[in-house]
């Protein structure tokens, strides 16, 4: 990955990525129906089971190693009051992952996943992109290699998140210079901002994709103008996982913006990736919808730092479990439908 | 509960269930704004941790011993061709469950939790509803008591749920009593009976219900009348969990159904009870309605023998985890909204 100096060279990198494997696929369809109940009944487990073992090219799906990485950036774009909280919250949150006080600590400790926490740069916030590009294509490149380099290759499952004040500002403007309709339907309250406030933050998010748009030939383009270092190194971390054959559970809807950034460039981009839970922030069932992803929970929450990921890998290791060790009919001396 | 021999004693019963600890609520209402966190942003994690207090009277959600209870039965109706499996399969999954074989056991495995199953006189199935009662006062009682008696005072969480060919039927059968609507809004494929068989098991329901009617007067009428030993212990499990303050998680329809035999009686009999997931089986979501509640999860399963509860278990340990562990704004140095 070391060639990776440019966003030319990720546009390539991008149109040749690796599909699942047909072999890991037909294991798993080979056993599903053998196993002790009736064909089906597991629902969205059989195919989560289907899904982890195709994208870890491996014949049953694995579940023994589950990282969270949380990637931490500050916005120039909180200047413009589109926030409830001020920017120093970013770094005490940081310490407070650092220091296990924070709900993903509790969750990663729940399902025995490791947590990694990045701070990328807090103390130099992107620029405003209300009057500038968020990032220079070079703080681009190295926030997107950067994600990418924290990805280790021995990982079965990777949960990804974010903490950053002012990042579903972001991932509203992201979502309109992508997707189009207006700026007010992809803003929501994020952390609670109500009324005037937020109105203004759509205002913001509409102006500023106007004065960039010019500027915008894709995603790549979409990610410097309106940035997010947290963003940026969240899309560099699920092309590693692609290429590192490692399926991704991706948390809410800033999670879901960098992801989403991948899409235009390849169909089958985000197939590895699957949309953990349907967050409380109104833009993100509309970003699903867009990506064409069900979410697997709809528990109301919007609170990022991976919190929605890691509380669906529960679900994935139900899915493996069920399908790795459940008996067959021929085994159990059970009598088959058939 | 050695007073309990004749339904009467349990209708006196059921008008005297104890409610929720005001006490405890109190005391996760204190706690919870105060986590690191904007308010609300967990969404049913803070309700869940809020019910689980609350019914466990105590002031903070506990998680440290959580049981499955797996009741199974046999039934005359299945002599009328309303399955796709035939009902030697009950005892052979029973037997699949001790050995281990099952999807409930490695969804037990996954989630810490304990397992235990319970046969009901398998060898001697219900009568046949569609001609008679399917159990008399004394048998309904006696399944009743036994589902009462298997339950633990010192269980944190219950997990309950069911294994019995034909099941889908009665339960059906019980929601259209229960409920009106015609047999056919509440019949579904079950293990996976189609076209005629379904549009038989439909009519056979109609029929029964009807035959029943005029003996009819309140849910444990119903379940007389329309029985299964196995839903009859479910219900008796449910009103042990109140009075020993235990929070239940409800599987599918059957488990449902089973529940709801308690709705006419007391408003609030099923408050300690949460449905699990929405089971694929059609008439679940139309029952969880009808109960007024929204399930934890949606995966189309449709297995039962606990599945779906078990499933749901990880919600709950992240729910609790969460709010007995996070720092507070203070403990953590964090800027509070405020």
């Amino acid at each position: 990955m070391s060639t990776l100096t440019t966003l030319n060279d990720f546009r390539k990198l991008l149109a040749e990525l690796p599909g699942p494997s047909l072999t890991a696929e037909n294991a798993v369809r080979t056993r599903e129906p053998q196993l002790t109940k009736p064909p089906g009944s597991l629902g969205r487990l059989e195919e989560l089971s289907l899904w982890m073992a195709a994208w870890q090219d491996n014949t049953s799906p694995k579940i023994d190693t589950i990282e969270a990485h949380v990637f931490a950036g500050n916005h120039g774009i909180t200047a413009q009051g589109v926030s409830a909280y001020p920017p120093e919250v970013t770094q005490q949150m940081v310490a407070n992952f650092e220091n296990g006080g924070a709900a993903i600590n509790q969750l990663c400790k729940t399902f025995d996943v490791k947590l990694q926490v990045h701070a990328l740069d807090l103390d130099t916030p992107t620029a405003d992109f209300s009057v500038q590009p968020a990032m220079t294509e070079t703080d681009c490149v190295k926030a997107l290699r950067f994600g990418m380099d924290q990805m280790g290759e021995s990982v079965d499952i990777l949960c990804l998140g974010e903490m950053g004040i002012g990042n579903t500002t972001v991932s509203a403007a992201i979502c309109h210079a992508l997707f189009g309709e207006t700026a007010a339907f992809w803003t929501g309250p994020g952390t609670g901002v109500e009324g005037d406030v937020l109105a203004h933050k759509a205002e913001v998010i509409a102006a500023s994709v106007l004065f960039h748009k010019p500027h915008i030939n894709d995603g790549l383009d979409v990610l410097c103008c309106l940035g997010g270092r947290e963003l940026a190194a969240i899309t560099g971390a699920i092309i590693a996982a692609r290429i590192n054959r490692v399926p991704v559970l991706l948390d809410g809807y800033v999670a879901t913006a960098a992801a989403a950034i991948l899409n235009g460039f390849n169909g089958a981009a985000l197939d590895h990736c699957q949309i953990a839970h349907t967050s409380a922030e109104p833009g993100h069932i509309k970003l699903a919808e867009a990506l064409q992803q069900k979410p697997l929970l709809d528990f109301g929450m919007r609170l990022g730092e991976a919190s929605g990921a890691v509380l669906a890998v529960g679900l994935l290791k139900a899915a493996a479990n069920c399908h790795n060790g459940m008996a067959t009919f021929a085994e159990a001396g059970v009598t088959d439908k058939d």
